[in-house]
């Protein structure tokens, strides 16, 4: 089942998207409300998505980030075991995390702003989770009982302010940055989950490829540990972090016009313009 | 003028606190839904300020924290010019700054679990700014008409959980583990600010004392630096940053029993009892 926010009427609805169709799901304002309904949001996506009544164009252009006000976007670096070889490094016994406020989040097909303040922005494809199910100290092997679906983010940074100082924060949390979607896949339709691949292109140019099963902390790792840490809440996003072939590595950054298109196997394809502010 | 969030009838009303009363102030549920209405808000502050009908009681335990759901809570590390220079390190060019989940925060009289998952709970009192006015690329110069007031946060760090990992954030979110408060006092009954002292007592004894003259990046700077990297909000924390002292210093972490206070003169004192979880 894949779930999603349409623009519609002026505001926006949860909707279930199916063959390029959209049908509205209750009358929730987006998925994050769906999903802080519990079980009965759920309940009602899969009757949406039963009758088949794709009422709506699912237009990609339609298509807003599926929870508008995450309570938490945690993040996690080094996380692709053979990048993190490549580079000399050991293997991390903890996952190293950080977090974006809301307000850095932007629509699936938006496009992005350069801004004027950063010369080093570049991309970062990941496979990001969405809570559906608040918990405590969530034991690995139920996590995925927690977890609604997945999605694709770009964690698109600021080479320079997030090197300015030792925290990462700064240059993570620039304004409406970081597109996040199209849709949540729920984890039912993705199983095994380690056989599929994670691919970023720029401008068509393929710069980033990985298997999910290179993740050295997994899903259910990173849904015990961040529980371990605070509450989870329906429509928390953990991004899981980036494989190698960052522009940085390359000392190559976005300019006015560059596209990135990050894809997973049965996720889908997250694709955004880069756009210069000056 | 004193803002505050008291417990009422169940819920919560926003009030300003003068001699141990408070007014409630139109219908606004907290400081946040307050400084959301922008100058309404603040002008119905104002009148109930000059009518002088505080009602009730404001006893410190009905004072929530005064923004109970921030859009953004952002702190500063290595902010005080004498702890940086004493320990041998370079006065820095940039802020060093990180973020908080909301629910990281708690209520500046609630009692806080000492969580079994760490063992080194250490304190950091702190000068919090709240902001008042949205804005995006503030110059210094006008960074106070963009500031509500100012308040105090313990910055609760678990040592241990901070230093897994080069990035702090982990060891910064504990649920609930940061208390706020207890009121946000506007800049006009502050000025000037540089002459005030921050001191943090642990079981009545002095352990943090500094100038806010001390500060390397001081508000003007801290409100410009972030509003470069996003549109700030009302109701979003800015944590200025702890002087020398804290307790890992001296190895010493927080126990059960323990109570800490932080004060700044002419704002007032945020007083928590830590207790074991275990």
């Amino acid at each position: 089942m894949r779930l999603g926010t349409l623009a519609l009427d002026g505001g926006s609805r949860a909707v279930v998207v199916r063959d390029g169709r959209a049908a509205t799901v209750g009358e929730y304002a987006d998925v994050g409300a769906l999903l802080r309904d519990g079980e009965a949001g759920l309940a009602a996506a899969r009757r949406a998505h039963e009758q088949a009544d794709g009422a709506h164009d699912a237009a990609p252009q339609r298509l807003l980030r599926p929870v508008l006000e995450p309570g938490a976007i945690v993040c996690v670096g080094l996380n692709y075991r053979s990048h993190i070889l490549e580079m000399g490094r050991e293997l991390p016994t903890a996952p190293t995390l950080f977090s974006k406020l809301p307000r850095a989040l932007t629509d699936p097909t938006a496009a992005i702003e350069l801004p004027a303040v950063s010369e080093r922005i570049d991309y970062e494809g990941e496979l990001a989770v969405v809570i559906g199910r608040a918990g405590r100290d969530v034991a690995a092997a139920d996590a995925w009982s927690h977890v609604a679906g997945l999605t694709l983010m770009n964690d698109v940074t600021a080479r320079d302010f997030q090197r300015r100082t030792l925290q990462w924060f700064a240059g993570k949390t620039l304004q409406a940055s970081t597109p996040i979607g199209p849709v949540i896949v729920t984890a039912d339709e993705l199983e095994p989950l380690g056989d599929r691949e994670l691919v970023t292109r720029v401008n068509g140019e393929e710069c980033q490829r990985a298997p999910l099963s290179d993740l050295v902390f997994d899903v259910p790792a990173l849904v015990a540990d961040l529980s371990r840490l605070v509450e989870l809440a329906p429509g928390d996003v953990i991004a899981t972090g980036t494989p190698g072939g960052v522009g940085e590595a390359a000392r190559r950054y976005l300019g006015d016009g560059d596209v990135v298109e990050v894809s997973i196997d049965g996720i889908g394809t997250l694709r955004n313009e880069f756009r210069s502010a000056r």
